[in-house]
């Protein structure tokens, strides 16, 4: 065991607990829960470490933590996010979301997957550098939002007016990433983009006793023919003029698909369905999950949800639609389309409302200094050969942060096949925590020798 | 002045305060709260009042509260129930929902207006009767149930295991009623049958993170797409086979739409819809609303519908529907036709639950007794002239407790044309409550003679 894995070895519990505490602090963009006592507390950290800490205000948004550390030939721009996704439903919880429970060698809290554990090991594997090492061989800035899970409304914000901090970054290391459901490291070299919209019908000026519906108009049935004029049963997207937009992909991306093992098997039994959409498998199955649009109910509401019957007529009724996008999609153009579909067919009453901005495509070169310097850093670590993917089906804002300064971008991390992202029980193993910090040591100096 | 309108303006307080008492024990049958508690408070008032009263087991069901008064050649059955609808959504209520405040001369509270007002109402217009004029001219049975809001599910029990009970009843006083909205006292003859059920779509094993969504199963979208097939947005309920189930009203029936007034204009703008539905008017709106069946999503849940966004892809859709019923359509034969039409479809994977037992269509003689003596009982008392309906668009167990057993029923009370039934701000007006037991007094005295 070398001094580095010592250091780690001998600060085990006290890294664990400080993880804990970053998950026990509630930091929920949608619900603008926490998030200036979050902000604080990575500022703090950042401080701690002997970074150039600051907190930078944009707007009315969330504060960016930016900090910056070491010096040398190379600059590593760290992007993570101290926002999490909205803990419901809180009933499906075994343990409660901010209480960080351990069990099972695992650490299990919304956020602690995406990504407040890699933003903590990150810091902490910079520390257990300073500390065995030296001085670090190259200069790294961290880039730390707290809108994330809300499409990070104001990060555009944040560049057009810190363009100077954003000076000489050669690549980036995303957020987000782990192991497969065969232990496989995965490294992801793009993002979809993403646009989601609330879909509103109303009634009547309130909600009435189910007898009038003979001749008063139900919201949720005019919600219903809406939204299945969007899709059909085929997971054909139908609005106008949406799919003849998608750029296909190129001979060379379909090639790409092949060196990615999928154990559809394992995969499907994980997730408990009988068949994935449409029964695809092998190459056509990878290529609709990450070269295909989606067009996704997140969210679905109208009248009387609890227990037995209400015989009401509601007056109300809204779906929450997520639309992941590939080239040549936009979230404007697709928002456009979907607002003149819907009026096409006389569903103007359906009110269309942007809930985030929306997130571009964004995809880096495989073969650009970050990428291969993650490669052989995650060969270095894992026992598993590391699989590359040209993108990933998630989305996040890479293109404004990154591809639009002309800086590649490589996302990898500690999360697991099973981590839950944005739904119940979600978590990390221990062990790939404290292994994510052999990874973060290798890529510094892989990154700043290359 | 005469000694029984003294009585009730000497005890007008008192009988008020009665009723808010009444109102703010809540009684919600579909969640099963305070239905014990509701059931003696019944049977303790019926007692007080004099009558034979008891509570009557019925199977595991919330109990009947049967009584007896008064003797006579005839006998007048007074159906009321003790439960009330759910009181979601709570935030629309401008006082609490077992608050039962006064303002503006109303009563507010949930189930004042259906039908706790009319029960306490008879009661004590029963108790003015035996005070100020004497004796009871004819014999009254009391049958307050517990279930009417979910469907009246152990009614026919009750009926089959206390036949005797009911022996000898002449005609029924159903429990509903109230003025429109010109102040004209509605007189209802029949009701629309019912049927109540939930569909369940079911995706992965868990909720997950909506970049799955390309190639998992989005439940919220079976879920819109089976809907979808059930009803088109011209309103044409399009179960296979459902339709043609309906007999078409006889000439006679829609010859007696003709003598109904229906302030289309006023009713508009109370409802605040910029038209009924299909632009439907004059008879042929009417029509559609007594005898057409409806096909209405009265709920409608899947995922996240919280504040903003949240990005999953739900394992869990459902909706909750209710039919009402027109001759020849039964419960059992709509649960039928739905299941085999998803069936055919390929929706064998959308579950189908029955919410409700269901209730059969009623209809009583236009011209039975009880019919004859509300109508004149109502022209003694109100300044406007009564409108007799055929058939009310509600539902309620009259076929099983009254039409099976061959007894007319006729349905009137203390509502008013806003009083907010099953929705927020239910309420009655205090005048119309007092007019109420003028009209009891006359129809008990009215029935008696005929």
């Amino acid at each position: 065991m070398d001094k580095f894995q010592a250091y780690v070895e001998a600060n085990r519990e006290r890294f664990l607990v400080e993880l804990q505490d970053f998950c026990r602090q509630p930091s929920i963009a949608a619900q603008n829960v926490g998030m200036r006592e979050m902000a604080d507390k990575v500022l703090a950290r950042l401080d701690k470490l002997g970074a150039d800490a600051r907190l930078v205000e944009v707007g009315e948004g969330a504060p960016v933590v930016y900090a910056e550390i070491g010096s040398g030939p190379r600059t590593l721009m760290i992007y993570d996010h101290y926002d999490v996704q909205p803990a419901e439903p809180l009933d499906l919880w075994e343990s409660g979301p901010w209480e960080a429970a351990i069990r099972d060698g695992k650490v299990f809290a919304r956020g602690v997957a995406d990504n407040k554990g890699n933003l903590v090991n990150r810091i902490q594997a910079v520390e257990a550098y300073l500390a065995t090492i030296g001085p670090l061989p190259l200069r790294i800035k961290f880039v730390v939002e707290g809108e994330e899970e809300i499409g990070s409304a104001h990060l555009p914000q944040f560049v057009r007016e810190n363009r100077a901090l954003l000076e000489g970054v050669d690549g980036c290391l995303w957020e987000f990433g782990g192991k497969d459901i065969n232990e496989r490291p995965q490294l992801w070299c793009g993002l979809k983009g993403d646009v989601y919209v609330e879909l509103h019908a109303h009634g009547a000026k309130r909600d009435l006793h189910s007898a009038y519906a003979a001749i008063v108009g139900d919201p949720a049935w005019r919600l219903t023919w809406a939204l299945a004029t969007l899709k059909d049963a085929e997971d054909r997207i139908l609005i106008d003029d949406f799919m003849s937009q998608v750029r296909p992909p190129t001979a060379a991306e379909v090639e790409a698909l092949t060196t990615i093992p999928f154990d559809e098997e394992k995969e499907r039994t994980a997730l408990g369905i009988p068949a994935f959409i449409n029964d695809r498998t092998g190459v056509d199955l990878v290529k609709k999950y990450l070269y295909e649009p989606t067009c996704t109910i997140c969210g679905l509401y109208s009248g009387y949800i609890g227990q037995g019957s209400k015989t009401v007529l509601p007056n109300h009724a809204f779906a929450k639609i997520d639309f992941r996008l590939v080239p040549n999609l936009s979230p404007d153009l697709v928002v456009d389309l979907l607002k003149k579909h819907l009026a096409r067919r006389g569903f103007d009453d359906i009110q269309v409302t942007l809930v985030e901005t929306g997130l571009e495509v964004a995809r880096s070169p495989l073969d650009s200094t970050v990428v291969c310097a993650a490669v052989e850093a995650a060969k270095a670590v894992y026992p598993n050969e590391p699989i590359v993917y040209p993108t990933s089906a998630g989305s996040g804002p890479m293109y404004p942060l990154c591809q639009a300064l002309g800086i590649p971008a490589v996302s990898a991390g500690c999360g697991w096949h099973d981590s839950r992202g944005h739904a119940p029980n979600e978590s990390i193993r221990i062990v790939d925590y404290f292994e994510g910090m052999l990874f973060i040591r290798e890529l510094i100096d892989r990154f700043a020798a290359m």
